[in-house]
């Protein structure tokens, strides 16, 4: 009997599933709409009917599905409590049993960004590895933590919250999450621009980044540093030092084989691992100063990947 | 049939022992001395030898014994491997073995810190808790990570280096590990007499810690500390911004219940978390800002309860 199951990383926009072999071939991938209306009351009903709907076109039968494995954007309990999402206007419940009782399939649902780290090290950049720690780098700055194959998730489910480990003290912005100084504010791709404005705005220096008429950009300012200008440079060694002693100081807690950064700002590519491992290096513990640290590369299918591997685990 | 366990706890001058029940009855507690000599070749067969006695004396049979728990200062990956451990002369090599091929009893292994949490969690402060840090604050700065009851041990066994997290941009000396600016520069009892020499040096300002004969101590300053001392409150300041930073830190990324303080600068009691829970609050994440911070309560015997425990487990 052929065996099979599925991934599905739950946007705020959009809802990415994967239907997977147990080997980790991907057999077919789609997306839905979000529906966030009426506290996001149609979002697992709409998975579970595209999920059937999938199974009926392939021909598969419920004894064949191993399971759904699923990333959320916010913190998840081992046991499936939801403490709240809000990007899905979604409050507390377990997920585990809503989605189970909706499909008669067997759930098991975590941290997006923890998911996706599952996802890397099952089919991506850190494949081969059992400890693996990814950052995402996007709007916010997400963070996964894998440790002898297993998601670190803590009591609440809200582990490897990197993205708000304290960096820096003389912040005056607060941070979305309240507190001022946050890792989020410097190496986001938000936190770019956000530096690149605020060193443009207090600097006569001649920049490419002053000439672009659609605004500034995590991918503009990495491709002026590429062509050398000093203040792109700029904004790279902030967010070097802060990321690369954050993940240095995380290194020193979680004892990783190796430090995978993906999001949006990551298709700048292999240049912003320098600026991070200059810092990287100078902070982490002697025996973890010489893991790779390298570009994750399933991009916005890692999360699906990682659901998939939730339940072959 | 009683079942006994034993609980050990290898330090580079004494090694502790403790008989145990598996309800976490001490029946017996005892030390032995810790033979550094030859590579410290000698440590596991007295261990053993003393092990031996103790079952002699209270004629406990070999089907009795649950185990040995072990905690040793180094790294020791989950498999019992250990990556060397200076202050015991000890270079690479499987303790589960061998101290398994000498007891004939089953032995499991950990660092000692981590260790230490384990017992705090089981019998001492962390007791109900299930998601413990345990912070130590001796010579140097320990640090151990309890997720849903299992110890945090990463990749070679050196997870929870809270004392190497990088915490200050400019020092000037460097720390034992080599690197500059870690939190055990300015947390450990070391490392605050270090701060208030330093202080004293480039101040003119009047304090009680010039009047001692005796040197400064960790508790000479929080002695003055709770007497009003200036220049001992700025140094409490300095280690209570270092370490509640820190400790916001590991908080974001471990997601723990509660965590505590040990080790000889904990003995200067309540007074210590006041001072790091002023910046605790102000940088761990919102779910985190209101879990306990408090004071370990086994001392010195954290070691052998987190010994018996990692058999019971």
């Amino acid at each position: 009997m052929r065996q099979f199951c599925f991934g599905v990383d739950v946007g705020g926009t959009t809802v990415k599933l994967g239907l997977f072999q147990p080997d980790g071939t991907l057999v077919e991938k789609w997306e839905i709409p979000t529906v966030t209306q009426n506290s996001g009351e149609q979002i697992l009903p709409d998975i579970a009917a595209s999920i059937q709907e999938k199974m009926d076109h392939h021909e598969i039968q419920k004894e064949q599905v191993l399971g759904i494995g699923l990333g959320v954007p916010g913190p998840v309990a081992s046991d499936g409590i939801i403490y709240g999402a809000v990007n899905l206007g979604w409050g507390i419940f377990n997920i585990h049993k809503e989605l189970s009782d909706l499909t008669g399939l067997k759930v098991k649902a975590g941290n997006d960004a923890t998911i996706a780290a599952l996802g890397e090290m099952w089919q991506g950049a850190g494949r081969g590895y059992k400890n693996v720690i990814l950052a995402t780098l996007g709007t916010g700055v997400g963070g996964g933590i894998i440790i002898d194959g297993q998601i670190l998730s803590g009591f609440k489910g809200a582990a490897g919250e990197i993205g708000h480990m304290h960096v820096q003290d003389n912040e005056e912005e607060a941070c979305s999450c309240g507190n001022f100084g946050c890792l989020e504010q410097y190496a986001s791709a938000t936190g770019i621009v956000r530096m690149a404005n605020k060193i443009l705005r207090t600097s006569d220096q001649n920049s490419v980044l002053r000439t672009d008429e659609e605004g500034i950009s995590a991918k503009l300012v990495f491709d002026a540093v590429k062509k050398g200008d000093a203040l792109a440079i700029e904004v790279a060694e902030i967010f070097g030092k802060y990321l690369g002693t954050a993940m240095a100081n995380v290194a020193n807690i979680a004892d990783p084989e190796i430090i995978l950064f993906g999001g949006g700002v990551s298709k700048a590519g292999e240049i912003i691992l320098q600026y991070i491992n200059k810092y990287y290096v100078l902070y982490a513990f002697q025996e973890a100063k010489n893991i790779p640290l390298a570009i994750a590369t399933l991009g916005n299918d890692a999360g699906i990947y990682g659901g998939a591997k939730l339940i072959i685990n």
